[in-house]
């Protein structure tokens, strides 16, 4: 059945911990994988923690890549999500296998909205933005 | 074997249009789900495209929540990620469901970050935020 979105939940095991726990690093790789992707960076917020681990998300106008880091055990957490079908998210999800040095990563493809064919619109989803982000805090 | 994370991959079918396509009360939504589930809220950011569609996330200490919307399929596709045991993400979830005025609601657990016992460090993870989110662009 049509689904409207490509959701990798991607598993890190193994990784640099200098990395994970370097939050202009793990800001780096999460841009410059959503880039080789081909995707198109809308906005990008990162968060150190104490002592330590990192939380970030990159929104895309395709969707979004999220990460979360715990160092202590040399792991991350990263989901890329996409609609369309113009980039592959499995290639954001390689692409930071390399940068974090991860020994081994899984990847897990969730489809995300089901429709049947008779659903479907003809209208394209989210050709432009409307204006900039917003944040109300 | 024990996990660092839960991540709830939710599906809203059904929902009303008027909200998926108003970035205001689509923000208000998350943000308040977040609170409803007793999460500390870091940052938000939310993005409308033309002619329809919202992207948002919210950064909470123990994670996020991240929202796509296509209106014209009256859908929604939520995450919410937890890490903890403060805090049970399907509270939010559910608050989502009636905000939403969703007809049905679909939800995956998914566990993240599996360590041997052995492996798991007496260390908490995210007590505090180090500084305010860094942002590059």
């Amino acid at each position: 059945m049509p689904h409207l979105g490509k959701h990798l939940i991607c598993e890190y095991y193994g990784c640099s911990l200098n990395i994970l726990n370097d939050v202009a690093l793990v800001q780096k790789g999460m841009h410059e994988a959503a880039l080789f992707a081909g995707a198109t960076i809308l906005d990008e917020r990162f968060q150190e923690f104490e002592p330590h681990g990192i939380s970030g998300v990159v929104i895309i106008a395709e969707s979004h890549l999220t990460v979360h880091t715990w160092p202590e055990y040399g792991y991350a957490a990263i989901d890329v999500f996409t609609c369309g079908e113009q980039i592959d998210p499995l290639d954001a999800a390689k692409f930071l296998k390399a940068f974090l040095g991860a020994e081994k990563l899984t990847v897990e493809t969730l489809k995300r909205g089901f429709f049947s064919p008779s659903e479907r619109s003809v209208l394209p989803h989210k050709p432009q933005m409307k204006n900039e982000s917003h944040d109300v805090r």
